[in-house]
């Protein structure tokens, strides 16, 4: 089984990384290949000296050759231009969402038409496919079935995607699968320029001693799910068989991922519970408009019929999701959390461009 | 008012100019020019003689500059090939219907980024961006909320091509209005490569005396429109404005154009009632799986809310179908119509590839 990881080396990339090392199957069959694509690898990546771990390095459209070198069973492609970026930036974000992905598609194809295995290719959606267009407000409750309309150059790149391997898997090209990501909280490590950025800069920077802004209403209700439970959600569409019987994988329409509905007021609350009076105070809340217009288009509350037929479910609380960052991530906590004796990490400079 | 259709030449392209020509106004503005671009541009056109009329003949990707060498009110966006050969042909269809359509998009972009007019740019779309997925089997009746989950790659694109003009609009890069068409029935001329090319093919072949194949079960139901209707249909919403009043254009969704809903069985009645017991004779039932296939996933019911806002209405019967035909092409009619006394038309012989 050789495994292709796109966007290998981002956040969620490592985590799917050590899940498959050490599950050490899937889809039943041993890894024994497991090659990462990234623009950015960084210098001291342990996992890159792994025995089972491939690194190609750069543009994945310009590394294709290289990626499908060898036969390739599995890719799971996470690579992405994010929301902020898709809008700041038109071009970039064609380039490097549909382009990018169409591009994959074809040499996924070409390796298939060529009589070798027929890849199966699971891409990372998002929540962000769905918007609310004024003709077309959406349902207090989202399923698989709702008219997404996107309001974001992302959604909508997203979305062609999305329908793109829809096709390419009835014409038997690839066997695709998609999983549509929650907004993905908390996420470790600096701030990125993801509009939803901030749904883990409020919980993240005051966990390691920094101020936060948090750019929306606290009213404003969203849909999160853990890192731990989208890899897993990820790692169930992948391995699901394809059929009409429980738990399988029922023609070519995207899977929602179990999302836990709440309010960023209740994410404060949950912070202030969790870390005390003093962390949650370094939150501060100063609305932006153009922030509110992303995030507060997306829907809020998923009908997950599909998620559980697959056995996922969302995380049982957000006070579970802040507990299991601090566990998974206690080097970036710098604050004594009230109830807990261990010293707290040094306080962390914040990284990247700010 | 600057106005380019593409596929100019082709059948609807011809009945949308001439209607053009006629009204000789637009969006309340007079028709200055009116740009036909087209591969193929028949020897005897007089349309091209016309002191309102240019035409660039070619590729449209490769001649959009000198379509967009002067500044562009509207385009009306026709060219397409057709589905059959993008079932076949899956480049040519990527090719032909994405990759133009997104450079044609471009190009409107790059003229109101440049300052200039801020083009008005009509898709037509087609009732096949619906079909019924195992997973997601299209509701009894469809409408504009109605998922789109497309069966065929020609529907595919077609979708795709919507929503990056839902995107082009909302960035304010070019105003978009999406018209999905009804199968049009009856075309005149030759059979073209269309899946459901047949529906005009088992009316129009034994009005002009030749003989036609059924290649679905006569019970099958679909949604077809007049030439007269779809024009119509093109140029309203060329013409709506937008906003949420009455006959206004709301939101970025496509319009589903009225459809007529019938089964090829009581097409083939209507036929017989109009022409004949004789012409009805000359169309002979036998099922093709191929064409079912594509035919049969496409939905064959309507709630045309989103239509009738705007004025417009379904054709009255498939008789007036049938007869709008006879009247608008006497010269493709090759039989004696009961209750006429008008000698009919020399017989056709079949044009094209055959």
């Amino acid at each position: 089984m050789r495994i292709v990881v796109t966007g290998g080396f981002g956040f969620l990339g490592r985590k799917l990384t050590d899940a498959l090392l050490a599950r050490r199957t899937l889809c039943g069959a041993p890894v024994e290949r497991l090659l990462l694509v990234d623009r950015y690898v960084p210098a001291a990546a342990p996992v890159a000296d792994h025995p089972l771990v491939e690194v190609v390095q750069g543009d994945l459209r310009e590394r294709l050759d290289d990626v499908f070198a060898r036969p390739v069973d599995v890719v799971v492609h996470l690579a992405s231009a994010v929301s902020a970026e898709c809008e700041s930036d038109f071009d970039l974000g064609m380039a490097a969402n549909l382009d990018t992905t169409r591009a994959l598609l074809d040499a996924a194809r070409a390796q298939s038409a060529a009589g070798g295995p027929t890849p199966r290719v699971v891409f990372s959606s998002s929540v962000a496919v769905y918007g609310s267009d004024p003709a077309a407000p959406l349902p207090p409750v989202v399923d698989e079935w709702t008219l997404p309309a996107p309001q974001s150059s992302y959604g909508m790149q997203k979305r062609v995607c999305e329908q793109l391997i829809a096709e390419y898997t009835r014409r038997g090209f690839v066997d695709g699968r998609v999983a549509r990501l929650m907004t993905v909280v908390v996420r470790p490590g600096a701030p990125n320029a993801a509009a939803s950025g901030f749904l883990s800069g409020i919980i993240r920077e005051p966990l390691s001693g920094l101020p936060a802004t948090c750019p929306v209403d606290p009213g404003l209700r969203v849909a999160l799910a853990s890192p731990r439970r989208t890899v897993e959600g990820i790692l169930r569409v992948t391995e699901a068989v394809r059929g009409s019987g429980p738990g399988e994988l029922e023609g070519r329409l995207p899977v929602n991922l179990p999302a836990l509905t709440v309010t960023v007021a209740e994410m404060l609350d949950t912070l202030r519970r969790v870390a005390g009076d003093a962390v949650a105070g370094l939150v501060t809340v100063a609305p932006d408009p153009a922030v509110e217009a992303i995030v507060g288009s997306w829907p809020a509350s998923f009908a997950d019929t599909c998620a559980r037929a697959l056995g996922l479910r969302p995380d049982d609380s957000f006070e579970s999701v802040v507990r299991a960052y601090v566990e998974d991530h206690p080097e970036a906590v710098s604050v004594r959390l009230p109830g807990t004796s261990a010293p707290p990490a040094a306080p962390r400079r914040p990284e990247g461009a700010g």
